[in-house]
Order: C-alpha cells, then sequence, then structure tokens
C-alpha cells in the first residue's frame, strides 16, 4: 500500500463535520468532492474553493471511477436513502462514516448488503454549531477519532480510513461499535441528562440564579445545546443510555439513603473523587506494533483501545488475507 | 455614619477567604489584624507583611479596644470554640462570617447569644485551593457576596458588614439563611453530587476514559475538589440538599421512563435548555433604593436579592431604630 497517490475521498453530506472532511483532507492533497443534498450547502462549498455537487449520483459515479473513499457524513435519519444508490452506483469503494452512534449504522449498513467494505468512524469534535460555515480543516486536529474493529471489519479498508483520519490530524482509538456506543452513553449522553436535571432543578429554587458561579455554569453548559442535537443522540443510543442512566441514579440514590440517614455522602465523594483522579491520570499510549491483518488483529486493537492506546501514524499491513 | 475613619477588622482564620478578607480590606486603607490557630499561616501572614497573631484573646482583646468588626472566618467544626471567648472579650464588636452555610452557623450564633450583633456572610469565591498563600487582595472582586437580611439582622451592623463586602470588590447579593441554603444546595452541592456520580459511572465502562472529552471533562470538573470539603459542604447543608437532590432523581427517573417507553428524553432536554437560556439571560440590576433600617428593608431587600439584584455601593441608612 505504498501508493504515492493518496485515495480520493467523497463526502456524502457537507455539515460541519463532513465539510470539515472534506477541507482536511483537501488540505493533506488529497483529491476530494463531495455531495450536499441542499443548494446553500454545496453553494457555500463552491465558493469557499471545494469541489460540490447537489447531484448525489453524479459525486457516487465520479467516487467509482476515482476509486475513491466514500465518508458518510449525513444525519442518522438521512442515512438509509443513501444506501441504495451506493451501492447500485460504487460497488467497490471503501465506505466509512462520521456519526456519534455505531450500533444503529452498522445494522442498516449490514441490512443494505455493504458491511464488507464499511469501516465505521466518529470523529469526537465539537457539535455546538453546525452546517458548512462552521467547519474549518484543522477542526479534527489532536481529537480522538474512533475507528471501528467488529468482526467484519475488512484489513485494506481499515488501512485506508486510518490513512484519512491520521491525514486529518486525529489519533484514531480502535473500539468495537458496542463498546463505542457504551463509552459514548457515559461521557456524553449522561452528561447531557445530569446537566438538564441540575438546570431544571435550579431554575426552581427562587435565589439559585442569583448566586450560580462556577460549578453550576460548568455544569449546565452543555444544557445549552440545541434539544434537537441532544435528543438525536440520545434517542438514538438508548439501549446503552439505560443501563448507564440506572446506573448513575442507583449512585444517587445510595448517597441519598446515607446521607438521610448518617449524614453522610463519603462513599459517593471518596469515590468519585478517585475516579476523576484516576481520568486526569488516564494514559496515552501510542499502538505502533500490531500489523492490520494478522491473526486477532482485531481484538488486539480494541483491547488497546481500551487500555488508553491511539493511533497516530499508519500501522503496517500484512500483503493479503 | 459618614465616619472619615473605617471600622477595623479582626479576622479570625487566615485560609483562603479569611486571608483574603485581611489583604483586601488592609488594600482598601483599614486596619486589619488577624488570628490564626497554626504558627504556619500566622507566620506566613507577617512575612508578607500583614499583622497576625496566635493569640485569640490577644486579637479579641485589640477588636474590642478598636470597635473593629470581628469577621469569623474558620471551618464549621472549628467555630463553637471561638463564640465564648467573642462573647467574653469582645462584647460590643459587630460580627460576620464567611462561611458557606448559613442557617446552621446562624444557631450556633443564636445558642450563643451573639445574635444581636452578626450579621452572617458568604463569599462565592473558588474553593479549589486553600490557606494563606492561596489567597489575594482580589479574590471577591466582581463576586456575589451574600449578606443575611434574617429578622434578627440589625440596620448598623448590616451597614458595617455592606460596607466591608463593597470595600472587597464583591457584589452584595442579600438574601434570608434558609433561601441561601436552598439555592446553595441546587447551585453547588448538588452539582458537586452530579459530578461525583457521573465520575463513577464513566469509570466503570471500559472505553470511557479513552474516549471522554469536553462534557465529560466540564461535568465532572468539581469532582476534583478535596472529598473533605465536598463533604462538609453537602454534608453541613443536608435539610436543603435532600429535596434538592430528590427533584433532580425525580427528573432523572422520569426522562428514563420516557426514554424506555417511547424512546424520548424531550421533556428534560426541551426544559433543561430552557432552564439554562433563562440562566444567561438572568438580569442583575443594582439595588440603590431601600434604606437600611425603614420599614420593611430587610424583607424588600429578600425580595430584590431574589430578583437577581446586588448591592454595589453603600446604600442609605435611617439614622436609629
Amino acid at each position: 500500500m505504498a501508493a504515492a497517490v493518496k485515495t480520493p475521498v467523497c463526502v456524502l453530506g457537507l455539515g460541519l463535520i463532513g465539510g470539515s472532511v472534506l477541507r482536511a483532507a483537501a488540505a493533506a492533497g488529497r483529491v476530494a468532492f463531495g455531495y450536499n443534498r441542499s443548494a446553500d450547502g454545496m453553494n457555500a462549498a463552491v465558493a469557499d474553493g471545494f469541489d460540490a455537487t447537489t447531484e448525489l449520483e453524479t459525486a457516487l459515479a465520479r467516487a467509482a471511477e476515482t476509486g475513491a473513499l466514500i465518508v458518510i457524513a449525513v444525519p442518522v435519519p438521512a442515512l438509509p436513502m443513501l444506501l441504495g444508490p451506493i451501492r447500485r452506483l460504487a460497488p467497490e469503494c471503501p465506505l466509512t462514516d462520521v456519526t456519534s452512534v455505531k450500533s444503529a449504522v452498522l445494522d442498516e449498513i449490514t441490512a443494505a448488503g455493504l458491511a464488507d467494505r464499511f469501516v465505521g468512524g466518529h470523529p469526537m469534535a465539537g457539535t455546538a454549531h453546525s452546517g458548512w460555515p462552521a467547519g474549518h480543516a484543522e477542526l479534527f486536529v489532536g481529537a480522538p477519532w474512533v475507528i471501528s474493529v467488529d468482526d467484519h471489519v475488512d484489513p485494506t479498508v481499515f488501512a485506508t480510513v486510518l490513512d484519512l483520519i491520521v491525514d486529518c490530524g486525529s489519533v484514531a482509538v480502535p473500539a468495537r461499535s458496542e463498546e463505542h456506543d457504551a463509552a459514548a452513553a457515559a461521557i456524553s449522553h449522561l452528561p447531557h441528562l445530569l446537566a438538564e436535571a441540575l438546570a431544571v432543578t435550579a431554575a426552581d429554587v427562587p435565589l439559585a440564579f442569583a448566586l450560580a458561579a462556577g460549578s453550576f455554569r460548568d455544569g449546565t453548559r452543555v444544557a445549552g445545546t440545541a434539544p434537537d442535537l441532544v435528543r438525536a443522540m440520545c434517542e438514538a443510543n438508548s439501549p446503552q443510555l439505560l443501563p448507564t442512566l440506572d446506573r448513575a441514579m442507583e449512585l444517587l440514590a445510595d448517597a441519598r439513603k446515607s446521607l438521610a440517614s448518617e449524614n453522610s455522602v463519603a462513599d459517593l465523594v471518596n469515590t468519585g473523587h478517585a475516579a476523576r483522579t484516576r481520568y486526569d491520570n488516564f494514559p496515552r499510549n501510542e499502538i505502533i506494533t500490531v500489523v492490520i491483518g494478522e491473526d486477532d488483529w482485531r481484538r488486539e486493537l480494541a483491547a488497546a483501545g481500551r487500555a488508553g492506546g491511539v493511533i497516530r501514524s499508519a500501522l503496517p499491513v500484512r500483503d493479503s488475507r
């Protein structure tokens, strides 16, 4: 795979994330072109000097001709309508996505018969603003970008997707889809629900807003996110969010009981502080020894990702499988 | 009260808050002196050019001679042992405190027969670090500083305490003690418990720390606070924290139910976003029309504080009562 010319990139959906992928791929010297359903987003991209169309069939035909990596960057509800055309018009192209929920997307992809050439992805980058104008080529620099290592993942497609992630300046975190979704429930979706509950609780207390300062501001910051975005994330991941929410509610109920009966919140406060300290000291090691395509490579990558491992540059690839 | 010479200040306890009050009072041109139980804190203050002693009786005798405002700045558990000496050695001095819980302190003060000359206070300033070296004269600049307007509050003592708050650069927020404690439960103690629960929940999910970013970092920041400080705050305010925690748990339980049965978190997310938006737009009006000591002045100030009113400069005082 020591090709001098990088794989072209075809981005479907030119919002914040897709638009930033298009820019980053172009900045890395790739041929990069995009499709956007609305003319507004397409025109904005073209006005900024990028190659974009509102014709899905045109974009996919060009992807097929050039052997491009197709990046699906539309919201989850819009995903299904892309899959038929992709299968029909670009049957050989490697395929990835940038969606915040991974199992639900993989199910759709599998049902459409596209799993063979699909390796899911999720860049952990900002969601506060949206649309082409909000994006930029450096959006992903230094950010974790999850890359799927589910059982079906093909080594060559994996290497192709990894190459794009590295080109975008991200650190790739290998993970299985269901593990990604469980983690996202704990570190993203639960914090949103807690922030909403905190904001609502304080709003009912007469003097609260008058005195609110640092801990309230921090604790409710993500409650400022547009409700539709929060709902979309949480509701698409309910199978993982429900047990996570149950766990948090159980911890609070235990603390409530101990506060009422013994006037103590020692258990929750001590374990919480220890957990946060562990997070502050969480290691970030670079994964360099795994060879893509060797026996057990997917499992090794999943284990390394769990332990804090990240991929910062291309890994070796076994000749074929 | 148009005295050319400002009331001297005697600070008992020279930690982060007390040490900063001593510095700010001195910087405002007042005679300011302090007591600290440990020689370390006292020596650090003296080395920085301030007037401090480890002899409580010496400090209180001087307060009595000079008619100083006594500022109690020790942790709640250390409070009772100061009250006997204060009553014995400085029976006429005005008295305030800077403790984060107000009803419990007021109960102690009342039991010690000191309520007549006590007006409680609580500067809403940082708690991440502690001790004399962490303090500075500008710690309170721009920060809300709650000043008690409970029924027992004496107008002259109130004006004296308010004058110090203004000298420290704070904005005074008038409030009744039990309302302060209810608000503190919602905007400070509850956020701490939610942050601890979030940290513990995520710590159990294999991939969570590997992917954690902005919303987790913000949502758990206060879980980095020393456990003893968090426990002291929460446990001293359990009468107010329990119903607040119940309310938050009820909101989460409702959201859980709706997520499980209808795959929707719309209610919580919409009301949470609306509450946070309301907080972002909360007005901050200056209170200028209330005359300290006139009929209903305490009630008027409490209502104004609830509505977001703050005091930035001295208020007029009725001649006497």
